[in-house]
């Protein structure tokens, strides 16, 4: 085989800034890779590089056995795939669109049905991590697919595969995400905090950053009560925590700024100690988040 | 000068389980170490190493030049301080108990007008962790006592001077506290996300606690943007994270758990939607916490 043999053509739906990563890492890779989106423009710096722009969904679908579909949002997928039935009949689909797993699972239901295979990705990296070893991409859906194209999945970064239930990666992904929002939204109010009284964000993420690194070592501890379900304190309880919570809370509305960041935070905990529960562990704050029928030994305070 | 004699006696009032770690670590580091607590029988332990306890909390600060004051909140502070005018004469507060900035000034006022030196501390640590390189310490208020008795603060962690205003230790501490819980919370959300479908949270936080550390090398990214307040979107837009954000909630309602946690950084994102900015940056979410008055260049936009 020549290397162009070896080398699977692929095609890319979507040129938002992530979709350009992709296409871009892919046809480093030595991929004949064509591309196609919804509004024209966006595939100049591609087809430059020898990227194959087709002039419709259907033409840049038949051009490749593999399709990366990596549109805004669920609609899009839909919408997109649905005009798309009869050319990616015996194709598989990659779809590294952030989707609910409920609709991933029907997304793959639907490609089921038409004779579709499907893989479905999960990204953890913005598009400038694209091909680089720090980001880090999730699959669940068809293990053959994932077996048979890894090299070319591992041009977008590491690959790791949950399981044949294609809503794995999403539920995953949304999970690591809704961690990684909730972190940003409590750094903005941080820094909005010390904002208040003139000092610069930039000061303040020098001593954030290596402290929330440092917290991050607290999470497995918040796990284990988690799956354990027996939050008995060792240390510091929930009424301790819920002193400094509403402290941080008085401050954000002496300095003027807006608090329900941290109003989050507080009714989690106050869900928790109105239950009766101000002894025990602050990791009980997850019992106020999950639905009643679940957590184990918690239920019984409920 | 003995051993005795070079190391300052030190008290300690309030033996809640960071009071007690300050007490060990003291007593531990060579200071004659006496401690008083409103509740008798957390000091046993103490006792046992060779703490003195004393029976009033006015003996206790009548036994040390130093006066550690590590109690539940502003209120217990106030109360405690208030009936201990005279004996606190002449003497050093260092308080250490999480309270708002307005409130530290209110007390270093207090202290000033009755003769009493004040340094108000904040513990970026859980008590496990005093005495430890990992713990640091962050003070404000009497330069002089800072340095004076920099040996002494050290037993206990790393130590910082802030700036004379004493409400300076405790805003950057609300602040990293606030970043910290909001963290925490996101980690309990994503845990019970991918809870709803049988996955053990301690397997979640062995992918949770790299990814956040990783995520953590963008808040530089995110406080130039706060600092500059030109949000000018390089990549991926407010407009492309609410689609993620969106699907984050939407995903936490079909599993059934309570979405509170990521509602907080919907409506930061739908504010400055609202307000006409998808296009910029996602950072622009401070701008929903700053107060009106600003946020620099961001002012034009409101």
């Amino acid at each position: 085989m020549n290397a162009q043999q070896s080398h699977t053509p692929v095609t890319v739906l979507g040129l938002g800034a992530m979709g350009r990563a992709i296409a871009g890492a892919i046809h480093r890779g030595g991929h004949p890779t064509t591309v196609w989106n919804r509004s024209a423009g966006r595939a100049d710096d591609l087809v430059a590089q020898g990227v194959t722009l087709a002039p419709t969904a259907a033409e840049a679908v038949r051009a490749s056995p593999v399709v990366v579909v990596c549109l805004l949002d669920d609609t899009s997928v839909r919408d997109t795939l649905a005009a798309l039935v009869d050319p990616l009949a015996g194709r598989l689909v990659i779809n590294v669109t952030t989707v609910t797993p409920k609709r991933a699972r029907e997304t793959a239901a639907w490609a089921a049905e038409h004779g579709i295979e499907y893989l479905d990705g999960a990204i953890m990296a913005i598009p400038e991590m694209i091909g680089l070893p720090v980001a880090s991409l999730l699959y669940s859906g068809s293990q053959a697919a994932f077996d048979t194209h890894r090299g070319l999945l591992e041009l977008l970064g590491g690959a790791r595969w949950f399981g044949a239930d294609a809503g794995l990666a999403s539920l995953y992904d949304l999970a690591l995400l809704g961690s990684m929002y909730s972190m940003f939204a409590g750094f903005a109010y941080g820094a909005a905090l010390v904002g208040s009284e003139g000092v610069p964000a930039t000061e303040f993420a020098e001593l954030a950053a290596p402290w929330l690194t440092a917290m991050t070592g607290g999470l497995t501890g918040h796990a284990e009560y988690f799956d354990s379900a027996d939050y008995t304190a060792e240390t510091q309880s929930l009424d301790f925590n819920k002193a400094a919570v509403d402290t941080i809370a008085e401050a954000g509305h002496d300095q003027g700024i807006r608090t329900e960041v941290i109003a989050a935070v507080q009714h989690l905990i106050d869900h928790q100690i109105a239950a009766g529960h101000g002894k025990e562990s602050f990791a009980r704050i997850i019992e106020a988040i999950r639905p009643p029928a679940t957590g184990g030994g918690g239920r019984e305070g409920r």
